[in-house]
């Protein structure tokens, strides 16, 4: 970046751009001069948003009412995502606990918003999703970005935040499935770390966003383990409506009086098309189609796992869920970026350096979306082997 | 409010609920028990969205790519509200200063959050929005409210900017019209503002949220005084898509790049369906529904104001636009709040408190929107009429 005009307030040279952005302005590039480019740094699903939700907006579209929503959403949403946790998780959550929000961004900045004093620390795993870091330098906290390796998953463990803890620790922030790592935190783990908080005055963060997305095992929901955590979660993933901008935060009670204040202020409310779609969005139709694109996903994943893994990657973890996999490019390059943007010019395959995700061993690691159908994989691995092990 | 939690951030103190909730809470109960309510508290239009509009979100939705958009916005959209400022204002605005955001809320966060530093000071009237100082407050900047009047159109004038200015104002923000007050600020006192900021190195945000509904005289952008201002608009209001939740901001080039990394970071992007939507905002036959119908506000506008004049309300000044009559009532009531929930439990009219809108006098007055039929304007005005001339 060069130097800043003089009227941008200084938060702004602790907030990054995404630097996949530059991968991505060169891929459309060599798109335009007839390249045919496979996408593998795309951070939401090829999938079309399911049909029965596209009718369910149209048909909101149609009768015409668009006016604002309540703050905290349409009641009757609220009480689907509540259902939902009943039916899939099995777990008893008050509508009156569900806020919807402008997506899981939204849902991060509020949660953090009602919870951060200026200077207070968020606790979170180096690499992690990019926002996050942000959110907090946003609102003048300060983040503690903890080191995590392949020996712990990619994510803190209970040891890791009771050796981390530091006065001034106001939050803990975990994503489970984690981006761009796809690891999960164990139940057991959640808890804990629950526990600590509980017992330190600190508040507990989980970004859930991925968690219709696991492969395999049965996790709970961190909603099971203590209702004094904040649960994040989105329509984007999972339900396939990133466009939309929908998510929602289920929160403690005695965080939804401020929380309703911070959203009439920040947002009025969230997209009211997007909410009339949304409650199509847990329909047995709706479902059906998503597991199947659930099916076809933990595919692609078996697929490219393990031809990475032969190309010379190193994938000492194979992710439970998300559709990303974070794979060390050690054998090949020391500079992630530099690395990325060769395999797109030399290959024309896009990927995400590991810079866009903290600093910790991050010019080492590159990350691979699934995000693209199982042919365009294979041919993406196939160019790979080519340039790779010539 | 009761006392907080104690692991509710400090911020949160100084962002007030709308007062007007509770009105509206009050409201829908004395509806459940079958009275008929006359809304007038409400600050959108009653009008549907225009039909072209929803026809072209119907078939974006209908075609299925409903993905994240670029951060800034669809580039043909930011290109279609630059053509409009050629069109309509004749100034010639590169598309590449347009910004899409998440409503005019999205772009008032993000220009506070580029230009304003912890403890620097936002100048804004009071009145006025009530989000202005809650958004400053949630970036940790100060406002400072400048008391104003009928004598000055409710507006800053530039001998208050200048009677007003103390060291540390980074920022200077008029809405115009204004809410709650429908004022406009005249063009040179625009001008001569902008000059004042630029003198002084502060910077001027005009919000010009409601400048598609003024209702006589002939005013400019703020972006035809000045390049280094940065202007707000919305599709909310003159366009009549709340729910959709879009908006823009127009900004100096040296903004855009910072611009650009805070929404990646805070919203990715702004809603896919209502971008595609929007596109046929400025239709000829889109716009032509909305001239109609601001035709029907200014009628409105007319009848409200001389029937609250008769009925004894205080209304030094015409309003030239918005949908907004921000009567005195101080012939009635020294206490705007218990005026209007007795208004509301009397008379079955809901109106704003002045108190949603600042502390200046705030008691004394209320906010009539007339975003209603004028049928039931006319049942209102007979209500009030038997209430307070029985
Ligand atoms: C971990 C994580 N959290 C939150 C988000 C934000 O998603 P959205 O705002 O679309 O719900 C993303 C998007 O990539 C993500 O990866
Ligand atoms: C003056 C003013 N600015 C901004 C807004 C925010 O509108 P939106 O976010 O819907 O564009 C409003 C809404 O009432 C307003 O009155």
């Amino acid at each position: 970046m060069s130097t800043p005009h003089p009227r941008i307030a200084a938060r702004m040279a602790g907030i990054a751009p995404f630097h996949v952005m530059d991968i991505l302005a060169r891929a459309r590039q060599l798109e335009a001069q007839g390249h045919a480019i496979i996408h593998l740094e795309i951070g939401e699903p090829d999938f079309p948003t399911p049909r029965p939700i596209i009718e369910a907006g149209m048909a909101a579209l149609n009768q015409g009412d668009l006016h604002y929503t309540p703050a905290l959403g349409l009641p009757q949403l609220r009480s689907a995502i509540a259902d939902f946790y009943a039916q899939h998780y099995g777990v008893q959550l008050s509508a009156q606990r569900v806020i919807v929000t402008p997506g899981a961004s939204g849902a991060l900045l509020l949660a953090l918003g009602v919870l951060a004093n200026p200077g207070d620390t968020v606790l979170l795993a180096d690499p992690g999703y990019p926002c996050n870091r942000h959110f907090a330098r946003f609102i003048e906290a300060r983040t503690l970005a903890v080191p995590v390796g392949a020996d712990t998953g990619y994510q803190l463990t209970p040891e890791l935040v009771e050796r981390y803890w530091a006065p001034g620790i106001k939050v803990v922030l975990l994503a489970s499935p984690s981006n761009p790592t796809g690891t999960v935190v164990p139940d057991a783990d959640v808890r804990a770390i629950a526990g600590i908080c509980a017992a330190r005055g600190a508040t507990l963060i989980v970004d859930e966003i991925y968690h219709g997305l696991i492969y395999e095992g049965s996790y709970h929901t961190a909603l099971a383990h203590s209702n004094q955590v904040f649960v994040v979660n989105s329509f984007s993933k999972y339900f396939q409506m990133t466009g939309w901008r929908l998510g929602w935060l289920a929160a403690p009670e005695w965080a939804i009086e401020a929380l309703d204040r911070l959203v009439q202020n920040l947002y009025l409310a969230a997209s009211t098309p997007a909410q009339y779609a949304a409650l199509a969005a847990f329909m047995p139709a709706t479902l059906a189609i998503l597991e199947t694109r659930k099916a076809e996903l933990k595919v692609r994943r078996d697929y490219l796992a393990s031809a990475l893994r032969e190309l010379g990657f190193d994938l000492p973890v194979l992710p439970q869920g998300a559709f990303y996999l974070y794979a060390g490019c050690g054998r090949f390059s020391q500079d992630s970026f530099a690395f990325a943007a060769q395999i797109l010019e030399q290959t024309g395959v896009a990927i995400t350096p590991g810079v866009d995700f903290g600093t910790h061993q991050a010019q080492r690691f590159v990350r691979f979306a699934y995000t693209t159908s199982l042919p365009d994989l294979q041919e993406a691995v196939r160019r790979l082997r080519e340039y790779l092990q010539p």
